[in-house]
């Protein structure tokens, strides 16, 4: 049992940084996590709609931390034509991120059909830009339809689009499922999935009445988590770490009245890597690690390993060590998951 | 549509009533809420065990509200024996309560197999006292149980007791599931069910991330909230109200650090009568509010409807009205299911 791993280039393919201050106080918690890629989602207030309004994020992004390389994303929504597609694609913007309507923060203005966006989807398969979908549908009750099962009923939307657009690279986002997972699997080399590091640890039972461990898409039943679980410890190429690391201030984490609930999301960003060694190890796929956080998401994206010494490569060490209970920049403070828990592995810091 | 309704001696057959400064609080509302049975839940810290602390603790009630109909009950523990439930049944104590181990507030007493009790069933079926029994089964990951399907995992127990013990009365409290609600109506009539005012209102949507909606058993999904609607719609004799009425003090249902989630219980007690008729109405059951709320579960436990007027008679009017946000006394406070939420229904003071 090695007392070391080193991982070449470490890339987050999925990861909210917030806007103002919050932003100041997170982003450079990428690195402190060990990555330096961050795919970063689109959903601000307003959203990130534009070609303009992506680069004006990516260089507010880069004033804060100059050393991400920040692949920026567009929120799906009715003003998007083909031709903001392609003066997209050639600005750097590399995806289009797709939110059903008010299931998660920030997701009001998210759709409710997709043959509406087919013209747009055309577009970013001809220019080869990733639509990354928030795989699940808003509840109903008279259709039985809640947060346990929304990720499952989201699902023939997914087979759909691929059918009707079998080019255009899909990213299933943050699957919470085994149905999730077995349907991925099942679609072509286009269709990949992010998987959250703290989706590997926690089910239903860790959010009942834990506001800290709640967040969107709920985690699921043991039997899914295991789901999981195995299509990382498989190996399988597809599936490649999306954090989903969403900051929200400690008061709206931690405190509920009766007309208002907490905040949904969970922040990993600055413990990233060890914790996701530490869960890998807990499962015995350790060795599966750098596939997971770097090589596998990298070549679905097109994006090289800078795997050369000295450029890319972090390295871990083995070492119990308590996870910091918060971080705090002005008035602003967060608290990462699994506060005052401890972990295996650590970073070793650059020489 | 009436305007008013006269309902006879309303009967919660499943309540907390706490002990201390908390009980002070909390106990004058079961009349507030137009009750006057409580069926007193023993799971105080110690645990009521013998008849002597269901006295003791009966007399404690008294003192706060003399008013009331309490019929005590014992925890279900190694300690109970033939010869106490026989002493216990001379002195009054109606029931014994059942809690699987470590599921929900001051259970880490509870049971884990059922066969070490089977002589303290016998003797309560000799004596006709009644078992109560939190159906829920511990969650276990690996083997996929968890806070959604813990209480379809507990039906096959109910089956086999009733199966062995088919004079014993048994009460499958706080029914969430449609899979309960069928288990307890293919049993003979000697298994009845209650069923709480919150869980006609809740599903799974509401408690993730509002710990104020959250209790145990969880609340379910869409369709077995409509399965609990539908068997009172259908005026099912063995089904009536329990409210598991279960106050905390504020901070324990608002706040949660990373390292401790918040407290498990819904408060009802002060609302109970009109919110249930709110709710009896919204799903076009207000015809069924008092066999419901008093005949059936008095039935059941063979306690005399008290119906001529001036004596157990409770009126509700139409008029719309807020709930109150929170109730205190000295240091204590809590606040109601509903808190600021508007109900149709209220009580009409009496003369």
């Amino acid at each position: 049992m090695s007392d070391s791993i080193s991982i070449a280039s470490p890339a987050d393919f999925h990861v909210h940084l917030r806007q103002g201050k919050l932003s100041e106080l997170v982003t450079p918690h990428v690195r402190e996590g060990g990555f330096s890629l961050a795919y970063v989602m689109p959903n601000l207030t307003p959203p990130i709609k534009s070609t303009k309004d992506a680069l004006d994020y990516k260089t507010r992004l880069e004033s804060i931390d100059p050393h991400v390389d920040y692949l920026m994303t567009l929120y799906l929504s009715p003003e998007l034509t083909p031709e903001e597609i392609r003066k997209a694609k050639e600005a750097g913007v590399v995806g289009v991120k797709s939110y059903p309507r008010g299931v998660t923060t920030n997701s009001d203005g998210g759709i409710e059909s997709y043959e509406a966006y087919y013209h747009v989807f055309e577009a970013m398969e001809e220019v080869d830009m990733v639509l990354n979908l928030h795989g699940e549908v808003p509840s109903d009750a008279a259709a039985d339809i809640h947060v346990i099962n929304s990720e499952p009923h989201f699902l023939p939307h997914l087979i759909k689009l691929h059918a009707r657009f079998p080019r255009l690279r899909i990213v299933l986002e943050h699957a919470t499922t085994r149905a999730a997972i077995e349907t991925v699997k099942s679609l072509g080399s286009t269709v990949a999935c992010t998987i959250t590091a703290h989706h590997l640890a926690l089910t239903v039972d860790d959010w009942a009445g834990q506001s800290w461990n709640y967040c969107k898409p709920v985690a699921k039943y043991p039997d899914d988590r295991e789901a999981l679980r195995e299509v990382i410890r498989e190996g399988h190429p597809r599936f490649f770490l999306g954090s989903d690391s969403a900051p929200h201030p400690v008061y709206n984490k931690s405190t509920a009245s009766p007309s208002h609930g907490c905040a949904a999301g969970i922040y990993t960003s600055p413990i990233l890597l060890p914790l996701t060694a530490h869960l890998l190890e807990s499962f015995d796929a350790l060795d599966k690690l750098e596939g997971f956080v770097s090589t596998f998401g990298r070549s679905f994206y097109g994006r090289p390993v800078q795997s050369e010494q000295g450029a890319g490569l972090v390295t871990l060490r083995r070492v119990v060590r308590k996870v910091t209970s918060s971080y705090s920049r002005g008035e602003d403070i967060v608290s990462p998951f699994w506060a005052g828990r401890e972990l295996g592995w650590e970073i070793v810091p650059r020489q």
